[in-house]
């Protein structure tokens, strides 16, 4: 939501020596994303965005995401395509930050998705899962069950204040989770988005034109990347004042997992651990929002998401006991 | 320097059905303006900005900045031209905010001016006048001598702990300038942008490509906004840790004076008045932003600029003698 670094004209001119993109006509900050610096940047060339890499991500997995991007846009799906210089070479230094230059995609982000978009989105999440079956770098997903414990630690009362016996559901649902989590390991894995909200899915009516924000791409479980979806496409908002009364849309989660399945088919196992599956997305981003309720100071520059929009998801996906309630 | 109001891509589609511009194609949150909500708006005719007008703005005087930007754009001036809906209306609302379309407008704001830019900033501002000498709206300068002593009312230690002795000179500097201020009602008047720092000029390499944020724009004495450029485009960063070791730059300072001369020359009574100007111009900004300073809370969204760079200023114009000090 900010821009963090600074770039002047001159740093701006300097990095554009190494491509061969023309100079700079037009060059603005976007207030999107919360971890990084974006722009708006125009060349003799043509549109580009460039994202300066802030302190919180670690330079090290930058070749991944990278990677990712080149790979995906290579097969032919819409994402910013990272731009070399002419070194051959996506990523280097602007400000003293790591940086790349990406193409320019087009699109809206819808804020309340229709079901054609569901079902848009449904397809084009199979088609990059087609795409990345052969992707060869792996990335372990950090805000699997495995990081779940860390984040709760502590935090029972916070959830408690929220909502009283918050805790209690919460740890009941951690419970169901880690029985089920033994039999994961065979679902069919590969490289995910893991965070393909609304609000990283570009459409042109109810055309998918791209997805992008893929800093929490890792190698998982692929229904696990439907149920992220299903999560953060398929739920009305209630227009609670505290964001909980919130409602599966069953119109939309039944489109979103149709236009998958029309890609890629899911298979027995993966029907039989959508329920738990969706439970586990609704868990990790109930716990990353409560950290992020709990630790950012009043008045700070990004507004933390309430919480109980998910635990509001992780009760209803407790009562869910099959695929079909999903529209399956 | 953040979007405040979000706008929705369906609330977007409704705005725009009031203008023939097409679809939108793509649409960004700028981290400009510190004032209002700026959007990079693509449609299908071409590239625009929308501002949405926030509630700090007197929308009174919206009319009064649209239709300076409609009339210096209609003399060919290169500014940001507001774009009329099919109603002949520039100015309507969006997300419950008074808002505009505005032309796009390339270009890049330089972080420090070189001497040659600075020379096609006079020539320009010179232009700019000119084309406003025929904008028969007028604006009281809300930001002149009669604002100053609410400004400063209350501040005098705020002042002192920024830098010892510091009150002292600004109220010596407030004297001088109420002295001289009975001369002023004298000296040609006409539209002024009265804030035209190089953030809101663009340029490519060193050719001017235009003026924006009008915001500040007024009736006043043309050559005041002389002495608000010689005083943000013609000192050169003395880099103390303070922001205070500031030196005038006589060669961006000369050549400024001369572009502006090459297309309107100043008279007698200009050329007189430009030190007690330059005084004055460097006091409004002192002041506000050592209200900005002593008022903003710590972490706020904008930082604050610090006051002493324009105490540094102040010091200066009160040792000029005549516009000959200036390289005029």
């Amino acid at each position: 939501m900010a821009v963090y670094t600074q770039v002047s004209d001159a740093a701006l001119a300097e990095f554009l020596s190494a491509y061969d993109l023309g100079a700079a006509l037009a060059f603005k900050g976007i207030a999107e994303g919360v971890e990084n610096s974006n722009y708006y940047l125009e060349t003799e060339l043509g549109q580009f965005f460039l994202t300066l890499f802030e302190k919180r991500v670690n330079a090290a997995e930058l070749p991944y995401f990278i990677g990712l991007k080149q790979h995906l846009a290579g097969k032919g799906f819409p994402c910013p395509e990272p731009v070399m210089g002419r070194d051959g070479q996506a990523l280097r230094t602007l400000e003293g930050r790591p940086a790349v230059i990406v193409s320019f995609l087009e699109g809206l982000s819808p804020k309340r998705p229709n079901v054609r978009q569901c079902r848009a989105l449904g397809e084009n999440l199979a088609r990059m899962h087609l795409a990345l079956a052969d992707f060869p770098m792996t990335r372990e997903n950090s805000l699997g069950p495995k990081s779940w414990a860390a984040l709760w630690a502590g935090r029972a009362d916070d959830a408690d204040a929220l909502q009283p016996g918050l805790s209690g559901t919460v740890e009941a649902a951690f419970a169901e989770i880690l029985r089920a989590r033994d039999s994961f390991a065979e679902l069919p894995h590969g490289t995910i988005h893991a965070d393909l909200f609304p609000d990283n899915a570009f459409f042109l009516g109810d055309d998918f034109c791209g997805a992008f924000d893929f800093y929490f791409a890792c190698t998982d479980a692929l229904a696990y990347d439907l149920a992220v979806c299903l999560n953060a496409w398929a739920f009305d908002d209630g227009h609670a004042a505290d964001g909980s009364a919130l409602e599966y849309n069953f119109s939309k989660g039944a489109a979103l997992i149709a236009g998958y399945q029309s890609v890629r088919p899911l298979n027995a196992m993966e029907r039989d651990a959508l329920p738990v599956l969706c439970l586990g997305a609704s868990m990790r981003f109930f716990l990353t929002r409560l950290v992020d309720w709990t630790s950012t100071p009043a008045g700070a520059l990004v507004r933390p998401k309430n919480p109980l929009e998910y635990a509001a998801r992780l009760a209803f996906h407790r009562r869910m006991e099959s695929a079909e309630g999903y529209g399956a």
